[in-house]
C-alpha cells in the first residue's frame, strides 16, 4: 500500500524549547511536540522529518518538516487538529500533499537564516527574546566589506563548533545581505548548506568588524588559519530566525 | 528645599503584570516595579506618578511617569541604575529633568492607544502574546465608516466599564486611524481622555461591523441608547498598546 506523504510549513517561537530534534520524552522539542500531537491524531507513532536542526533557543519563520500516513483524513480536518492541539507557540502555516519521493531533509536545495541584532543603547521590552542587544553602533558598511568576503564556496571549518569529522566542511554561501531597520540591524544569511552554529559564528565574527575591533580582512585570515579559535562568538541562538528553506 | 522634578518615558510588556498602578506589594504591577527600583536607587521611599492606568496585560511603547528627589546623582548614573535592576520587560527610554510644575497625569492633553488584530485564518507564533487573533477577514472600509462616526465629542459612557458616576463621561477622540500591513489591522485611538476599557469596548464594537454583524450606523444608536449591553466586546487587553502621550 502507498503511504500519504504530508508537507508541513511550520513557524515557531523557540524560546522555551531545546531546538527542533527530539530528545528524551521530558524534553521540550519542537519535532517531539510534533510527533506528539500527530502521533494522537493518527493513533500511531509517527516520525517527523525536518529540514534540518534548530538550535536550542532559536525560532523559525518557515521551518519544513513531512511524514508519511495511510490515514485518509483530509488536509483541512489535519490542520485543524494539529493547531489546536499544538501549544501556541508552534503553528503549522502550511499543509500539503505531496509526491512520494519529497523527503524535506535530503531535498533541500538551499536555506536562509536571518539573526536579528537590537543595535540601540536602549534595550527593548519587546525584542528582548527575539534579538541580540548591541548597545554601540554597529558600522554597517564595514561588516558588508566583511559580508562580502565570506560570500561564495569555501572551507568554513573555523566557522563551526563541530569536532573532527571526516565529512567535508565546505559550503556555498550564495548570498549575506545586511540591513537596519530603524534600530534593528539584520543580518540574511542565505547557503547551500550550513554546519554546526555556522550563522552564529558568522554573525559573531561580523559583530567584530562592525564594532571596529578587526577589519574586513579579518576574515580572510580566519580562512587561512582555519580555527575555530580565530573566528568571532557564537551569539545568542535568540536572535536567530530560520526564515525559509527552498527545495 | 526644592526638589528636582525627573520625567520617564517608559516601555514595557504588560504581559506578566496586574496594570499600571500599584496594588498589594505581593502583585506584579509596573509603578510597583519602577517605585521599588527608584525607591531602593534613592534610600528612600518614592512615588512615581503615571499619566495613568494601563490595564492588567496591556502594553505601552511610550507611557510617562514623573517623580521627586532630593538626590543629586545625574541623569545618566539614574537611567543605567533604573535599567539595570528593571525586568527585562519594563524599560525606560528616555529620562529627563523637567520644571517643577510639571505633572504626568495633570497635563495630559491627548493620549493615542494602538490596538493590534492579527487577522488571518492562521495565527502567529510570535504575535500571539501582542494581538487578538480574528481568523475572519474584516472589512476595514466598513469599520473606517463607523469610526468616523466615533469620532468627535460625544458621551462613551456606552463604552465604558465605570459603574453610575457624579463625573464627565463626555470625551473627545479627534482621530481613529485603520490600516492593515500584511496580517496585522492596526487600530490608532487618539483622544483627550479615555474612560475605563474605553478603548478596549470601541475595538470590540468596530469589530462588530468589520465582521459584519453590524451596520455602520450601529454606532449611532449606542450613542442614542447611552447603555454599555449595546456595543461590543472589551477585547483582550494583550492587543492594546499605550503609544504615545501628549503634554
Amino acid at each position: 500500500m502507498n503511504l500519504r506523504n504530508i508537507k508541513l510549513i511550520i513557524e515557531y517561537d523557540g524560546g522555551r524549547y531545546k531546538g527542533w530534534q527530539r530528545l528524551e520524552a521530558a524534553e521540550a522539542t519542537i519535532q517531539g511536540k510534533l510527533e506528539e500531537v500527530i502521533s494522537k491524531m493518527l493513533n500511531t507513532d509517527t516520525e517527523i522529518i525536518g529540514s534540518g536542526r534548530t538550535d536550542a533557543g532559536a525560532h523559525a519563520r518557515m521551518q519544513v518538516a513531512n511524514f508519511h500516513t495511510s490515514s485518509n483524513m483530509t488536509i483541512e480536518e489535519m490542520r485543524s487538529y494539529i493547531n489546536h492541539y499544538l501549544p501556541q507557540d508552534i503553528v503549522v502555516k502550511g499543509i500539503e500533499e505531496v509526491e512520494e519521493r519529497f523527503h524535506s531533509r535530503y531535498n533541500v536545495k538551499s536555506k536562509a537564516y536571518i539573526y536579528q541584532i537590537w543595535n540601540s543603547s536602549i534595550p527593548s521590552a519587546f525584542q528582548r527574546k527575539y534579538s541580540l542587544h548591541i548597545p554601540v553602533v554597529l558600522n554597517i558598511s564595514e561588516m558588508k566589506k566583511a559580508a562580502e568576503k565570506l560570500t561564495g564556496t569555501h572551507d568554513f571549518i573555523a566557522f563551526s563548533s563541530v569536532k573532527k569529522t571526516n565529512k567535508s566542511t565546505v559550503r556555498t554561501i550564495s548570498e549575506i545581505k545586511i540591513e537596519r531597520v530603524n534600530e534593528m540591524v539584520l543580518i540574511r544569511v542565505e547557503g547551500d548548506g550550513f554546519l554546526y552554529n555556522m550563522v552564529r559564528i558568522i554573525v559573531g565574527t561580523l559583530i567584530e568588524v562592525g564594532l571596529g575591533r578587526k577589519a574586513p580582512e579579518y576574515i580572510d585570515s580566519i580562512f587561512k588559519a582555519g580555527k575555530r579559535l580565530e573566528a568571532g562568538q557564537t551569539v545568542a541562538a535568540q536572535g536567530l530566525f530560520l526564515q525559509k528553506v527552498n527545495y
